[in-house]
């Protein structure tokens, strides 16, 4: 099945931050809390909690509150659609250079 | 070596949006004019030359005047950056759900 055009495009936008990428690059380890993902970050809060409602928008993560701390995880299907749709042009890409292996080595056969 | 970040940015942007992903799957099959790229879409030219310009920018396509034709090419090392990206991430996930693994045969061990 093809993802909706706007689930791809969100996810692209969502990746296209290095901060976001970071708190991506920390929660593929584990799980973690706001303050945890906020502590390598010399930002103020309200700026990076933004940046998590992009990335929960995107659902590229997911969040649960337990008392009074929310814990943040990673939703690695979200992830595979960009991986997918890179995945598709690399095949592409690489059947054009096969053919072009092809017609290089016609061509080189015409010649002899 | 790792790419600077604005440069990853860069890319992602790029691919967030629909017609700018279908400009790369129409030059990952071949080279391509302005105006055979802008044909399937029912866009002003101008709009849709910002898009390319997007493109150009992130390094994920290049452009040749040869006369008045311009034609586009992808460069397909900048499309890799992406992939390199999650592919990381995903080696990291999987690592993770191995440690699981592991951490639950464990566990079953210690049950017996």
């Amino acid at each position: 099945m093809q993802a909706a055009a706007e689930t791809v495009d969100g996810v692209f936008r969502a990746l296209s931050d290095p901060t976001r990428r970071h708190v991506l690059e920390r929660l593929s380890r584990s799980p973690a809390s706001v303050s945890e993902l906020a502590a390598p970050f010399d930002m103020a809060l309200p700026s990076f909690v933004a940046h998590l409602r992009v990335l929960e928008g995107s659902g590229l993560v997911r969040s649960k509150k337990t008392g009074r701390v929310r814990t943040y995880q990673l939703v690695p299907r979200r992830l595979k659609l960009a991986e997918d749709w890179l995945g598709r042009q690399r095949a592409l890409w690489e059947r054009r250079l096969d053919q072009l292996d092809d017609y290089l080595l016609a061509l080189k056969e015409t010649e002899k």
